[in-house]
């Protein structure tokens, strides 16, 4: 599916390149050492071009391969990505329902998955989902077995374990998009009503993505001031009152989008590209996103799931989690959701 | 349609914005002359919102106004793209049902369009269009008298003309997008035939947009170097015949972009942005972008219609259009497009 | 100085340009109102050209005007930029040393500035550089009264101060770039010895620019996680003493650079750069510069003097002051700066 | 080199880093195979620095090696970069005067040279050039065995040859800056008189880099749009005559820049970065660089001298030269240049 058209099908002349450019003498053949930046995005739905188109407008990728299941929509989304060539860096773009088309990516983001059908328990779409992954994973792991993964599919955090587990990559090198996106949404509330630079902003949400994620009220900054330090104490118990409704719309505004236009797409685009570049360009930036979080805040060793902390990325996937101050009630949350998601994996026949 | 979500109402302090910057002695209030860049998007589809996303991420405008008849599906877009305020640089996004959102705005693009109905004439589907720019043109032409206008919906062509008209601005100030898309799908296949850098060839479609556009193989160059020369006479006749295929293939892709995805978006979002850049920033580019052509290339004066030609474009809109020798049979072609146009223009009621 | 020579007089045909492109008919004359943004760089030196250079490479301007005394040096360099015109966006690059080469810019920095010759006192180099401004400030005023106004100079404080005072602009449109970079050593050096990025290292320093600064030892968190929350309080205490030492040591890098390659350049460049991108794009973002501080921290009213505060930058200038919890020491040492300049002031003659 | 200051030293606390971060469990160590792009500038004078700071601003590598004999200034300039951290993206910045700095580069950019000495003869410059290059080019070739070289350093043409004699490397992986820089003025030239974007205009100087460049009149299109056919025969002739005026302002006005400023440094720098972009990233843009030139428009194939020919440039260096119709006359003028060159390179003793 690479080539377009043939224009050589259509008489176009078969040595004009050859007419055009000669080597010069003495020449070595281009070194298979040479390697270039790739990138693959299965499941090439709105979220996944949102990120493909997203990574290539940002050049994050000197290759870039889509996967989909449907060959004509995934020739149409390559077709149109091709097109803006004049307009872009010079990206080789590739797509093919075949997994072959991904060998040897850097970095592979998953974000195919079924949708919740009307009266599925969670519990089923999970298995629906799980057969999914059985059929994306081991063959992303086959092609590149030496490739970052990064799972934006949903419910992301156990689909980032079993993503985990069904690759046998060891965890630094496979994350869920998590709540990086959550937390930007965070941001952007606090800075729409601050009239300040979102980027200036800092404040996690963390835990489990969607309804159970935690805000960290102590967390928040901006420009470098904590806000909490601003206030009185008297003033900070209520405003702590406020936290949690704040933390429920930053969750509500998610499922709004979804209710006014029937999806994301835009911000996650951004927010993936965003963990991309810290990943491939080896950045050692700190964004809250799925981990396996066994060892952390009390979670036992023996409960592996996958929850979202501040972590710093780089070449190597996670280089460290953030060790953040929670107050009680904030770990006992955690717990909470690590504990619930451990019951529902342990229902899922991997 | 501004505000995401009133934290005020959420009981978040009314105050800490002022517990947390506070003004300098003798500050003066901002001035109403520091006017930033706005550009406003009228239609929030997948081509509108390919645009506006791709004009965002570029940083090409300090405030973003999106108008769309649907209140919901605008929100939806609007809040989604705002959500990614943490992974960009500052801008404004407000969208609104209401014209009066765009507002003193420098470029305004207009993507909103009906579409060809099963068996409907192409008198009827434009007549349909002409009632809709009766109701987009004159709110934004009074809202921004001095912006630039950019048609992209289609036929892009007689929509320019009509969107002239209704606006009342001179004619260097309304372009349509016309075959700059064309140019780059032509470019693409040259430059993926030729494994070269889309960036480094050259070539233009010029005419109007669609089944009639003409190639110019005589503007064909790589890297500097024109084609044309590179081939023996014998073979260049050869070759011209080809050029009609690779003409019908560069036509045919966008027709297979709609027929596999259902529409294009991805690419006419890079290309108008690249547009946008070049108004804008006043940067003195050539485009080929549909544009009054009465007096160009033996079109009457007093045949009144828009056609693509390779134009430079700055901040006043058209600067000039560019010189290029047609072959009397390219001529030709454009002469007809333009006695077809101004025929089927005779018979919209403006 | 603008043409860089003439082709027309080597014969080159002056209708070239008219053979090239045609005017399309009834084009209205471009807008007077359609301005775009212009910088002016005072000094070109070694700091005014790594800021120059910086400004043009993150295409932060549509026209930059150079003003320096020396005018073949100055062409010099005007060239050396207007050369690199292939590999840039389209910017007007202008230079003169006549200040009407300014007019109408929305941003001027001043670079140019006295050196402190050997065995001058303070004093002297001040009412040596005064005596410079003097002929600096009420040009640039004069071409650009809306101008925004960036001092780098050094010694920066005062100078602001002056330049403040020579403008009669509103203060909250004149700043010095003050602890800016100074803040990006002290970050820098945090996130090489953590190993992190320095982007996500909060930490300021404030106050005098130079020797008396301020490290702000609570302001430091590192991807939202405070530093001091991290330590126990024994630790804490040690390590408060240690960060006298690392302030000292970012103090000490300046002049070590100085000492070194006999100036800075780079740093400074980028430093200023990102101040004019907060500035003119009207971004909001927070940085430590250079600001009127009467009133703060319980500097008095009647104490006019610039100092380093974490400021929100935007299209009119200074937005506001961010509140930071100073210790009693730290509150006790801005003031102290504060008297200090006070009394300098005092003995110039404005 | 690499550690700015030990803050160890001054008492910081050793664990820091591991307070704030901690590994998540069963991770696994870096891969060696996840490479970064390494790029190494021999020689940190203003060309050198000018390039460094270039490519670090426009982040095309993940580490940036700087050589130089003077540690003192080269330690200036290294620190310089590194303060500015915060204001760009995550970039290793190391310097030494030992070569092992450079290990593992993907490209090394030779800057270093003599200058001329008053009364010297150019082959006296050459032989201690080729002294000089005795001690760089060998230790390059031993620490990144796979490395593109470019060659800065003037007489450029010369000293590529002799980089790649001593080098043993294929002559697609060695390269000189060559008339890149001389087309990008010739483009500015041309551009400014006709008020176009230069980056619209095409055009060539080839050959020998200095006096004895050839400006490729044939060459010549604005926007597409081939200047001599747009001028009538008689025109045309005319014009031809001033080519070689025209060409003669651009090869003077290299000179100029040296003699207002002494020497050139920003337009070198955005020159020899846009070929970094090229190489590194695989652009297969068209560049006229400094290359093996035998073999072609009739230079022997005994004749081993480089000049400067467009040609596609890669991820494995030169792809291919452009085949540009040449007169009688450039091509005379190439060959005498040829052998020029190649009778001063046989009174070398490589």
């Amino acid at each position: 599916m690479e080539k377009v058209s043939s224009l050589s099908e259509l008489g176009f002349a078969h040595d004009i390149h050859h007419a055009l450019f000669r080597p010069i003498q003495q020449a070595a053949p281009p070194s298979p050492t040479n390697r270039q930046t790739k990138i693959s995005v299965i499941g090439a739905g709105n979220v996944g071009m949102a990120i493909a188109q997203t990574i290539l407008t940002h050049n994050l990728a000197d290759e870039l391969a889509l996967v989909d299941a449907k060959p004509d929509m995934l020739r149409g989304e390559m077709l149109d990505l091709q097109h803006a060539a004049a307009f872009l860096p010079h990206t080789k773009i590739v797509a093919s329902p075949d997994y072959s088309v991904t060998a040897n990516s850097d970095l592979c983001i998953i974000t195919a998955g079924a949708r919740q059908l009307p009266g599925e328990t969670r519990l089923n779409l999970l298995q629906r989902n799980l057969a999914l992954f059985k059929h994306i994973v081991p063959p992303v792991a086959k092609y590149s077995p030496g490739t970052l993964l990064v799972v934006v599919s949903n419910p992301v955090d156990v689909l980032t374990y079993i993503a985990w587990k069904l690759s046998g990559f060891p965890p630094n090198r496979v994350i869920g998009s998590g709540t990086n996106l959550d937390s930007s949404r965070f941001r952007f509330l606090l800075a729409d009503h601050l009239e300040v630079n979102a980027q200036d902003v800092q404040a996690y949400m963390v835990g489990e993505h969607g309804d159970s994620s935690v805000a960290l009220w102590s967390s928040i900054s901006v420009g470098g001031v904590p806000i909490l330090s601003q206030l009185t104490d008297e003033k900070a118990l209520i405003e702590q009152g406020v936290l949690e409704k704040i933390r429920k719309a930053v969750v509500e505004s998610a499922y709004e989008v979804i209710r006014l236009k029937g999806y994301t797409s835009w911000a996650i685009g951004y927010s993936v590209a965003s963990l991309a570049r810290s990943l491939l360009r080896d950045q050692r930036r700190v964004h809250p996103i799925s981990l396996l979080a066994k060892g952390f805040y009390g979670i036992p060793d023996d409960c592996e799931v996958y929850l979202s902390l501040p972590a710093q990325l780089g070449r190597s996937g996670v280089l460290g989690v953030a060790s953040i101050q929670l107050t009680e009630e904030e770990t006992a949350r955690l717990r909470r959701s690590a504990h619930t998601l451990w019951e529902l994996q342990q229902q899922l026949e991997l």
